[in-house]
């Protein structure tokens, strides 16, 4: 502890607003610990990095991997590689590059992005092709990625059916697909699948790899599915501030994530919370479950005066004013006893 | 150890290459271990980014700070927040904005950088001066902030009176003064003063502190040292891809460094382990101290043929191909053994 | 002619697809012969560049104006001179800048636009107060301008009053107002008010200045009807390549545009025909107008067979395929004649 | 004449501030005005830039041609065709691209330009080796273009070999070699040769083709001299906002210009005035010719009292404020008599 300074408390209301409230799976400081052993080349030059790549490739097939310090940065270095500016992504309005990081992609890639309404955060292939437009017309942008999240911001999963579908809609039209996976542990362990099941398989293209919302401490991963589209990517990565000094950090708490008792049993858990919840709260009158739980996240609408009433002892987002829907989040850290405490407490707030 | 892997080495060689190959410093690991402690608000609204920002008042007088992942990143984010893409950074050539952050600035801020020949790295008032032509002219660039790197990347040191010199060169000229602080700490610590003393005291607007060459993980900082400057940071440091979701544990690193004991004794050892080398090596045949030694890097003219030799066992930098002078780094881990070793193999080769 | 090359002949057919097929009015392209008289002063210091900002002055008050080449480089050096790159623009999806500029003010501002579905190409106070949100969260792009096209893409025209709240809403959420004015005189015609009515007086804060469309060889102007936002628009025009060197014959042009007797009788001449095309094509069977025809653009349904059948003599845009909705433009060239034939050409087509 | 408003009185003075200072040519008014016949596509579908394109292949081989408006525009253009961000320019200080654009390459491009300090304004290949560094490595830029000025800023030119010289050192680093041909033709009519000699034929890449300069109204071209490297080029010129809505006037100024009776009868006279200038100067004492007068530019010393008398009655610019170097630019519009009264004016401020 800081001399002369209080102890921080953490704070217990903050349990159901968001998995990057949570803090670090302790496997994950373990693994951090166990990298600090003397010197090691920087930038990614160092055996856990070499690693990583090894493991990423016994995982998901042939590809190349990038480490990068959030997911803002592993999309727009992900999108950057492989697109020119004058070239448009087609996204969900929900998307978190849409919505969650302040332009960025449009800053540094110099792109539009073309957004479509969803019913539920995720794309379909009629969608897509609704929105590819003015293709050869040298006064629009040309589609050039298809952008998903798995799991959705809505916290709705893609079958891998789905991502096929996908997959084949954006190649039909000259398209890539790109998967932002900020929580795709948390989709695998939904479906029972393998990670590659919902990447490499169905036919994407390019990945962002979550590990920050699954316990580690801050490290994300751009990957090419296919290696020969990773074209100068350590250029973009530096240009795009996100090549991490120490990298041997970062790839230690991925390699961390990769192991197949840590994702599963970390993401499932969350998931397993967020049914929990979901249950728990669809027996609470007045209350509507949103959408589909597919992963970890539980979207609800709660009248009004219960949601005023919650807000006095629990954080969340309201995510639509309009109809009341709610956002809660479950994570690695999250207890039964947490889930259980909260149902009881809209139970009391919706009397 | 991850299980079925074996156990990454440490590169004994690459102790000199770079204070990046060092490891992160024990008080380190343990000041993320203690901020792991249940949930706490993302993105920078918890209890350490909190006392970090008092902490960094206490020290460097009424500022605003911004944690960030990297250098590169926090010197962009400084820059993009104060300048518009028509002005202009006057820096030395050997600038790290200039020289090793693959045209970051120029992409994401989208200006140009006036690049000026040093003698050792060091700007002087008549060298900024020179530089600002053109001003009023919609051909030109304007001329808006003044860069230097304390301690520079040639190992040299401004003065606190350098440093007022400039400031008020700057300021002559409606200019701003950057200081990029990656070895902030080394250039106090050589100095005998304050971080203060040489960055708020003698005039200087923005800096950009960094910590991770000297022991932690991964943590820089972007610092108005004029509140006002820092006008809407938070977005620019989104766009910038530098906002860390689990931001307690980039604070919490940060408030380490900033223990008098931390930085004032990690940062003076790896002078002394310089000032150590460079005694010792100054003393060999046919050997040239290149800069002043004032901080942690010694550069130093070795013959080819004695270079060749001792790049068999150590990995360094080749500084100047022509003049034979390579970069030798010392770090926080750097041990006096390990000084005396690259004394003797410089000998050795040297003969 | 050129000799050795046979005369390009004129394309007929052309004379409703585009108000930028039209070619220039013979009074341009005088007041560009008068212009060419000996040395003048490059880049904007020269007389002609000094009356068309006295004749602004004139008809819009105390604004400043800088001449441009084309309409997406006005619109782009406007919202470049106000906006910092994490603001964002709120439009209709039908805006030229969000349709038809391929990127260009994604790219260069590095921002994003806001885009909203309107019924007939005009934004409303409450479709812009449903757009701002976000405002304070880092996470999120800040809305900073609203851009109106005036008239719109879809041939209607904002009245004052429409204008009036426009800029009351946008001023109330901290905002700006911007008309794209690439067919402004179409609208002031139409509506048979000054520019200024529809401009400064009104309450917006900045104008792109169509001349282009109505007549000129090619010449805009960015308006900043508040001078105080014109913001050091030198570099910013400079930057995005819109600095014309012989600019004497750009802002001849204007001050031909600006004349009472041109830009009211040019403009207007083009909208009369709309007029008659459009109340032609009203008594077409199976022919419908699609919006209402304030200005120089009818947007009408025909049904499929038949505009297969006119498009073997005429050269036009299908807006919408599903609605069979068609653009047909007229322009200061437009003959009655040309309109009574098109009309003719529909019926028999539509039979 | 603009009605109620008095006619704008030419500058006698100006005529050696800059070739940009000139009128039209009385002949492109002509093929403007011939250009001027009823409708024609827009956006470059018409015939004369159809005939632009096979005027230009007859003269230059098989090349792919894009019209602009401007020489920043066409430099970015054509820059941002073959780059990528993390690429870089190598120039000359003095390059146009570097001295004059306000930073637009690196703010559309997002590069860096690699300055090389001159001795006339013309690199060599040396020079260039030089400037070749950090290949592969990711925190330096990438260089990939080499762009030289023909003539150069210093009015002076690359010989055929000269150029050839640089195309094989460009191409020997993996890079391409850009002309910056603002004053082309005046290199073209100094060395008595055709276009095509000093740009397709010694292997360059890229040509930035002016016109404006040479006695156009406005009108520059972006050249790929192979036409393999035009990837796309339509929809960066659009993001550029260099594309002309009537395109067919700045195509049939190019026609005009290319005619072999137009650019080599105008920029020869351009250059023969200040092969008069120069030699009439070199008689006078205390002033001296600064570079090899190989084209229109006339650099010279004159000493400080003199200069000054002499900008009481002419306009130009001062190059070099330490050696009293100013600039005197001739123009196809230049008279003997304008040079001669020059000349006595010098001799008479001289004295």
């Amino acid at each position: 502890m800081l001399s002369g300074m209080s102890a921080p408390q953490p704070d217990r209301i903050l349990n159901f607003a968001s998995d990057n409230h949570a803090g670090v799976h302790p496997d994950v400081l373990t693994a951090i610990a166990e990298a600090n052993v003397g010197w090691a080349r920087a930038y990614g030059d160092d055996p856990w990095t070499q690693q990583l790549g090894e493991r990423m490739r016994e995982l998901f097939g042939a590809v190349e991997i990038f480490p990068v310090f959030n997911g803002t940065g592993g999309n727009v270095t992900a999108l950057a590689t492989v697109m020119r500016p004058f070239e448009a992504v087609i996204c969900a309005t929900t998307a978190h590059i849409n919505a969650d990081e302040c332009g960025a992609p449009e800053r540094f890639v110099g792109s539009k992005l073309v957004t479509i309404q969803t019913v539920d955060g995720k794309l379909t292939p009629d969608l897509v092709r609704s929105a590819v437009t003015g293709i050869g017309d040298q006064h629009h942008v040309q589609a050039k990625v298809v952008s998903i999240s798995q799991s959705s911001e809505l916290g709705t999963v893609y079958t891998p059916a789905e991502i096929a579908a996908l997959a084949d809609a954006a190649h039909a039209a000259g398209m890539l697909l790109h998967i932002d996976g900020a929580r795709l542990t948390n989709a695998a362990a939904g479906l029972g699948v393998s990670l590659r099941a919902i990447t490499t398989d169905p036919g994407a293209d390019l990945l962002t790899l979550g590990g920050t919302k699954c316990g580690l401490l801050g490290a994300e991963a751009v990957v090419f599915l296919h290696p020969e589209l990773a074209d100068r990517t350590v250029f973009v990565r530096k240009q795009a501030m996100q090549l991490a000094s120490k990298m041997r950090y970062v790839s230690a708490q991925l390699l961390c994530l990769l192991r197949d008792d840590f994702w599963r049993e970390t993401a499932g858990h969350a998931n397993a919370m967020a049914a929990r919840l979901s249950a728990g709260l669809a027996e609470v009158t007045g209350v509507q479950i949103a959408y589909p739980v597919d992963a970890n996240a539980v979207f609800v609408s709660i009248p009004p005066a219960a949601r005023e009433r919650l807000l006095e002892t629990y954080h969340f987002y309201t995510w639509d004013e309009a109809s009341g829907v709610v956002r809660l989040m479950c994570a690695w850290q999250t207890t039964a006893d947490d889930v259980d405490a909260l149902i009881d407490a809209v139970r009391h707030a919706a009397r």
